[in-house]
């Protein structure tokens, strides 16, 4: 997208009055036909501006890119350089890219499409494109890599914050799922870059499924899946979910590096699923069935067995009913 | 270098008696002619071949070229496939770039010359060209990352036998210096990408001085520096410390791999320079001193202070004399 265009739409996304048409021109330093030429551009784009007579342009249509989400965030530095990508192998693999080439705290990378999306332990994610948000986030915090694992749970925490917005009942599952009624409605990949003792970047990658795909969810995935109109009763808009996401997970993060894990633990253990149920835990080779007992202070999952208590800190989860 | 030019290297590399200009054509399907311009290139490239009357060419020189690596090295995994180049960003981030990429266990990658070589936490590593060995090899065991650690000492271990092929009298520094009479030899970057619970990469970025630099040691470094040659009291090729160093490290890996860390443990606390001696370690802000006790299930270095046992996780240590 043109420079221009992109702060046209960046203009328009900025409030719900009309903007007019010579106002741009005056802005940009061109014609006011050249103003016209962008709109009709970001027309056939398929983004929805309607020119109201007198008064000027409106976006009418929720678009899903940089300048607009950068306008709208109300955040202090997350997604703050945002990149719309239309396709990439995976969020967090172009994340990772960047901050090792020294990309700051904050960054987030949104894709359209990933061609190789990634779950956790190496296993696919699907994002269909215009119906899944699929988005990573850059952070730096001073943590030794072994206390990385709390922030799946501050993301967890700030995803179920930003998805209870559209709609209620949604909870979390551990590690990183979230859930409506059982079924799988978005979920969080952590990944670092570490030596021993000190964490170089973090990478939260969000998986969300805005929208059901047109033609329904493939066969191979391995859950029930839902989304989150349907769950809301209307279409949701993934400009929409991405801004109250990187909106709550800045405000979760602050908090956390400011307050400790403690308060993050407690609203995690408040928005969880497994509370009193039996649930069945496949940790590398074996499985482990027993009552979700609390979380401990590295955000591992502590398990109440037949032999006492075990402590999770990678696997499988499943609620047994 | 041509594809052509490297098997003619690595047929001269793999044996000391010569090999015939017409075998080595017969061997290519090329002209005797051909073989010659080859050979020809190659001593331009400031490679000693010799041609011994009626019997064939003969290489002279140690040539740090992957074709002559692969053909040397006793290991199974580690240094194959080998990559050599001119010139990168630094080693250890190509190991990371060809891991995400999927490149598998025993990946090896050395470089003539680094343009942003680190150290820990972010620091400088000079290499300076035909003098330091700069080499990173990619690993993919199966361990939660607050264990990557121990890699750091079993990459320690395996540099101290590797070394002392050469010179006696190297010890350890926790966690990843080589010392020479208090004077810094080498030094060693272990690096991951993981995801809480589970290593998806690491990176061994080991960084030798082999010779001395030609215009003396760069004003910048922080602490007094040495070479292999000149410990060793002759000039050391950086083909034969990258062979003694990657073969040591497969063995001391494997052995990590089937018998655990405490042997490793061991090894290292028998080979390092502190035994009974006062430290001061600097650890992210504050600086304790004792005497260093011993390493614990982890590979932090527990020390005896004043005020009982500290673990010591990352952090510079100085011995005080």
């Amino acid at each position: 997208m043109s420079k221009q265009r992109d702060i046209i739409l960046a203009r328009l996304a900025a409030g719900s009055r009309p903007v007019s048409g010579d106002r741009l021109a005056l802005e940009l330093g061109i014609s006011r036909a050249g103003v016209w030429k962008h709109i009709e551009t970001l027309r056939r784009q398929g983004i929805r501006i309607e020119a109201v007579t007198g008064r000027g342009y409106v976006l009418c249509s929720e678009v899903l890119a940089a300048s607009v989400l950068e306008t709208r965030l109300k955040t202090r530095f997350v997604g703050r350089p945002c990149l719309v990508l239309d396709e990439v192998d995976s969020t967090n693999s172009e994340a990772m890219r960047l901050a090792s080439e020294g990309a700051e705290e904050g960054l987030t990378v949104i894709a359209h499409r990933q061609t190789r999306g990634r779950g956790r332990l190496g296993r696919n994610w699907h994002t269909f494109a215009d119906d899944g948000l699929a988005m990573s986030i850059l952070l730096r915090p001073n943590l030794p890599p072994e206390h990385v694992s709390q922030l799946t749970l501050v993301a967890g925490v700030a995803c179920h914050q930003a998805l209870s917005n559209f709609a209620p009942g949604i909870r979390l599952k551990w590690p990183n799922d979230l859930l409506h009624n059982g079924r799988k409605l978005a979920g969080i990949l952590t990944e670092m870059r570490a030596e021993p003792g000190h964490v170089q970047a973090v990478v939260i990658g969000i998986g969300v499924n805005v929208r059901a795909p047109a033609n329904g969810w493939p066969a191979d995935i391995t859950q029930p899946a839902t989304d989150l109109s349907s769950i809301a009763g209307k279409p949701v808009s993934r400009l929409e979910t991405a801004t109250r996401l990187l909106e709550s997970l800045e405000a979760i993060y602050v908090d956390f590096l400011e307050n400790g894990f403690a308060a993050v633990s407690e609203q995690w253990w408040q928005a969880h699923a497994t509370s009193g149920k039996p649930v069945r835990v496949h940790d590398g080779g074996r499985y482990i069935t027993g009552i979700a007992d609390s979380l401990d202070a590295d955000g591992a999952l502590l398990l109440r067995t037949e032999n006492g208590i075990e402590r999770i800190i990678a696997g499988d989860l499943e609620i047994m009913t």
